[in-house]
């Protein structure tokens, strides 16, 4: 299969690539480099199944020139701003860079026929939980400019696939972690412990719940789900059964660092504006499947802890 | 109070204007007129309490000046595409004039602390209804675009909400149908037969069958909400308990024409591809208000018809 990846060097995105590659397929990365890292990809360049281009996805123009060069057979969109604590300050950052991408891909999708994409959709449409909560549960009420541009392109990846007869699939992601990960608490407690070694400030009370899924995890579930899944729309949670505490995770973060580092908590029930502290989600539909994934909460916090805590010591 | 109402020349936001002028209201109406009318104001022209500004609400420069200049308390956003039909062939017409002019008008409901905001949101957001569809049910796979800058307009208002303390109510329209409509299938059929005045063809096989809500009674229960309902976001679903087949709309909408008219179908379980062919969803909540609409489906329908024919007589 010929694959486009948006946000392909990026954290999921390049995790995405090798694998896809890995399978037999040749793969397309596109990447505005904002979150995203050349090097990300480093285990693929000179591949001549593999390329890498640098594109700012919210470009109409650009995009549809290279779907038009391309003529590929199945888009992976995951081109985003990831970074949701940043947006309250700034909603066109998500307005532009997470909607916008989606935008100009189900443009160029349309004119040039393609008939496959599986898109990057996230817990955060969600918004508050008041439960543990299936696909097909409301309300959707995203309290972050991020979830908000995630559920916006889930309308518009929906009418696209009614009009044009577009197959879609629309994972929703927890928080995910692993190699390369560009951001996120794990990413801010190790960074935080490098510059002060003795003192971990946590955001919030500690009280935060929400399921952690390792990447390798992820991509097993996703590429199940495309084999599988056989609806127009295809929408599903990914995760375990398992929910690990930021108070736990800040604690397997100081145990991999090998510190002896106190864990200070700021208070409040939640790190930011438009933080879901209790985050639970019904998994039974990829379950079903077959798919459970390999590590549980915690130990994929922990695994991707370490695999930081080794790159900065190599 | 102070209140913006964008697409005060269309059908509904017009009559909104009049509402909210009747009781007590200063009023700025804004419309680019591409399918409202400057005539549909005409009741109101020359009021000090009143006044309209020509201006396309997707734009967030003149928008921002807007709200600079007029110091609202509250606006009621309807301003959008309601040619859902049309967008089928481009639907860069949804994007822009139906999510476009959400976000201009929420980046300046934050930019000038404007605290409140209604908004004209649909049952099109649901796309193909299993049943009886309560708001807090999903899931939410829109069909047409309509639909999906709806839903997508509904999702940032939600952030919006959660950020800067905007309350929201999000009322989820049926078809409306009343004095000064500028679409939907009365406004054709009449229009049809002007030009065929012994044939009126009917698009579908004629089994669609929705909830048809007059435009007074959509008013009060609006206004009845933004009384009554002090969540941060107010989502409803608006509509008494009877619904109306497009062939008895057909038979109604001949009936009232007083021609001998023979209706013919042109086939199909739907209108056009976009088109929800049947539509129901629960009202419990706004009728928990001691709301009820004083017409049922059929006669809301009639009562349009009868308004158009009179209209081209007068």
């Amino acid at each position: 299969m010929n694959i486009l990846v948006t946000g392909g060097a990026g954290f999921i995105g390049s995790n995405l690539c090798e694998r896809l590659v890995s399978l037999g397929s040749t793969v397309t990365a596109a990447d505005n480099l904002l979150l995203g890292k050349r090097a990300h990809l480093a285990a693929l360049e000179g591949r001549g199944d593999f390329r890498f281009v640098e594109l700012d996805v919210s470009g109409p123009a650009g995009v549809d020139a290279l779907f038009e060069q391309g003529r590929f057979d199945c888009v992976f969109h995951l081109a985003a701003n990831s970074d949701i604590a940043r947006s309250h300050a700034d909603p066109s950052t998500d307005f532009g860079h997470t909607l916008g991408t989606t935008w100009a891909v189900l443009e160029a999708t349309r004119r040039h026929s393609v008939k496959e994409i599986v898109f990057a959709s996230t817990s955060a449409i969600y918004g508050e939980m008041p439960g543990c909560i299936r696909e097909d549960q409301g309300p959707l009420l995203p309290i972050s400019h991020y979830g908000a541009a995630k559920l916006a392109s889930e309308a518009f990846i929906s009418s696209y696939a009614a009009n044009y007869g577009i197959r879609a699939w629309m994972p929703r992601f927890p928080n995910v972690v692993g190699p390369r990960s560009t951001h996120g608490a794990i990413y801010d407690f190790v960074g935080k412990l490098r510059r002060t070694p003795g003192r971990l400030e946590v955001l919030g009370d500690g009280s935060q719940v929400k399921p952690y899924l390792h990447v390798d995890d992820l991509l097993d579930a996703i590429l199940l789900a495309k084999a599988r899944m056989k609806a127009a729309v295809n929408v599903f949670n990914v995760g375990g059964d398992t929910r690990c505490t930021v108070r736990r995770m800040a604690e397997i973060v100081v145990e991999e660092s090998g510190l002896d580092a106190a864990i200070v908590f700021t208070g409040g029930d939640r790190g930011w504006v438009g933080d879901v502290p209790k985050v639970d989600y019904d998994t039974t539909r990829i379950r079903s499947l077959d798919w459970a994934p390999k590590r549980d909460s915690e130990q994929s916090v922990r695994a991707a802890a370490r695999w930081m805590f080794d790159q900065a010591a190599a």
